[in-house]
């Protein structure tokens, strides 16, 4: 049986409009899995046109009252960002019985303590996936995947837009001004980056965590912040010179009841898990006493990655028990040999004229082309010939290795290793 | 007001004794976080003395239905794995009216349709985060973070004995067979390891991911599985020859309404964020239509790790609402000046005599000891010095800076960078 939740979405910008067309576009997805039917009630926004244009089968006000007035909307996202009115109407939803789902990390961050005596108080609750690392579920995991550990540390790049500045200027030699005129034709930087170059929306993401995993209020006025600004091409050379990558990085540990919590651009070995995320990825690094290091990597923000953290709190605070699930039926697994991906084989031949010339014959009747060869001077009788092709289907490949396993100048088994490339998504 | 959940542990093994020894540890953090105050109330084992040293204050039986039809029990952890008697053990205490968490891999991915059937069936739940990537919460993850999302694909790193052997061959040019006794004794292969190098259990792996993902039950029979003996030193030496990596993926995706699932070596390019996953390290990537993807790595196996996960269902399976937690208080920030770190300095010196000597002096004076220093031939009047410390006490490093700085001979801002190693607990 499913459960319908009305949900009203106030602020109708970027993910405000993503928790919208995410739902449109996964509806039947999320009741599957979650036994929840989301339906968007009510959004309000002070552009009311734009939001009738984008979201015409909706009820649409300026005043976000309407919606936590309302009687029937069980669920308040608030998708406002800053302090007033966005505390004040968080406050209110709680008091009128509705549990609230937000994205506002600065409110969070500097208000955090009286959201949550205000949770208390009224007995209904507040998710907040959103409002740290964008699609990464790192929320949940501190709160229910690491609940059984001590959090030794949190060390994370939790912004997007320097990380991306600080991967420019490494790779392409950039200034941080050009990388940063950059990442705003790009899109990664807003037009006013003031917030995310000196580090203060980091700092808002690691007191969150903070506040989680030390639960204490953090006072943060006080977490010291620096930002990228000073940081030159030249010393990210030395940095690379001595084997480290300079990261902007979010650190917080409790050290002899001190809480050492701090955002700066940090030094870390080029080794290192954090080293390797680049551009606007966002990465977290949560050290458990029981887990040892557990580590979360994923788009730190966008419409989409942070709507899914938002749909994600409200389908948690919809459903009253795990859910079950039902399976759609049995799965039909692909028969390997249909599978298209690239190959790596490797083969011992004698050295001589026309081999190579022989087997590639092969490979082209097949209709699998070469990508790479390697073949390799060596003084003796039989050299491994190393090739590597494009995408092919498996079937066709196996066919082709037969063939020129029975080629009397090919000594041994033929070696075979599939190759991905991950293109289509991953970087 | 805080809930106390009984719990009966079935196999005092590795795991077992972790979950035991995890709850006697850490039961104040998880009562403060979660609201639920743990108890093991009876542990089954055959070994009964073994239990009784290790958990003196237990009931200890060497009979499962002692645990099942215990009335006073709320939650049975099947930790025995393998089929039988864990998959009657399981059954009988879901129709006894009890939750319970498995960490038993095999069994969920070749007789999971049956089980779900029995959860269905009785309205109680399983929880099985254990049962996959170890302390890495990757079932939360694609069950609650990425709920809205429609999965396009799995692709894992999900058996720690296989990634550190072939780790091993890649770092060490080590042959397998070495590589695998070493692995051996050092306690990340078992005596028998079979199951992992074969790609068994990296298989059982991906089919729960699968099965999670795409709502379908998983003929595990048919799911393509190829091991690691046959990769050589040579072929992973080629591999890295063309930018490659190899390392044995579960991959998962559903393709036109079948489902490409397989596990075999596969060469990933060097880039790739699982490439740089080692050792005994698991990593799992999912693929979501809204986030993107979101990348988990950690510890895939071990007594602690795998006891978190299982505490986390327990915790998760016991908690009624989302609890709300409370502050022990305002955190006390550390003062930057107390802080602990390594130095990465710059300055612009002349190019003349007894320069170094003056600033090492400064520096010496202070109690910091310069770990590296750079300075290159340049033909210019001005020249710079690179300087990496090692750790120090930041009040300190802050006043050799000020020191240095007022130094006639050195020009421009001394610029300031933290270094930070994560040489604890990290690789």
């Amino acid at each position: 049986m499913r459960t319908t939740i009305n949900i009203g979405i106030i602020g109708f910008g970027t993910v405000g409009s993503g928790v919208y067309n995410l739902i449109k576009e996964n509806f039947e997805t999320i009741a599957i899995r979650s036994g929840v039917e989301l339906k968007v009630r009510a959004i309000c926004d002070l552009q009311l046109s734009h939001v009738r244009e984008n979201a015409p089968d909706v009820f649409v006000t300026e005043s976000w009252s309407d919606i936590t007035s309302d009687p029937d909307i069980d669920i308040v996202a608030e998708l406002i960002g800053g302090t007033e009115p966005a505390l004040s109407i968080i406050k209110d939803a709680l008091r009128k019985g509705k549990n609230v789902v937000t994205a506002n990390k600065k409110l969070l961050a500097e208000r955090g303590a009286e959201i949550f005596e205000t949770v208390v108080e009224t007995g209904n609750s507040i998710g907040f996936e959103a409002a740290v690392g964008g699609g990464i579920p790192c929320i949940l995991t501190l709160k229910k995947g690491m609940v059984g550990n001590q959090i030794r540390s949190i060390v994370g790049i939790l912004n997007g837009t320097t990380n991306y500045i600080l991967t420019r200027m490494a790779e392409d030699a950039l200034t941080f001004a050009d990388s940063l005129k950059n990442a705003q034709t790009l899109g990664f930087a807003e037009a006013d980056p003031t917030f995310d170059i000196e580090g203060v929306d980091a700092g808002h993401k690691i007191a969150i965590l903070a506040m989680l995993s030390y639960g204490r209020s953090i006072p943060f006025e006080l977490v010291p912040i620096e930002g990228i600004k000073n940081i030159s091409p030249i010393d990210i050379s030395y940095a690379k010179d001595v084997g480290y990558v300079i990261k902007l990085l979010g650190i917080a540990k409790l050290i002899n009841g001190k809480l050492d919590i701090r955002v700066h651009p940090t030094m870390i070995p080029k080794g290192h898990p954090l080293a390797s995320i680049r551009d606007e990825f966002n990465s977290v690094l949560f050290e458990g006493d029981m887990t040892g290091p557990v580590i979360l990597n994923g788009k730190g923000a966008g419409s989409l990655p942070t709507a899914s953290s938002v749909i994600s709190d409200i389908v948690q605070l919809s459903s009253k028990r795990d859910y079950p699930g039902k399976f759609i039926g049995k799965a039909e697994v692909m028969a390997p040999e249909d599978r298209i991906s690239r190959y790596y084989i490797r083969l011992y031949t004698e050295d001589s004229p026309g081999i190579l010339s022989q087997i590639s014959g092969v490979l082209g009747r097949n209709n699998i082309s070469i990508a790479s060869v390697i073949q390799k001077e060596v003084d003796e009788k039989f050299v491994p010939l190393i090739i590597v092709t494009h995408e092919a289907r498996e079937s066709d490949m196996l066919k082709c290795i037969d063939e020129i396993q029975s080629f009397s100048f090919v000594k041994e088994r033929i070696v075979f290793i599939r190759v991905e490339d991950f293109k289509k998504g991953m970087k």
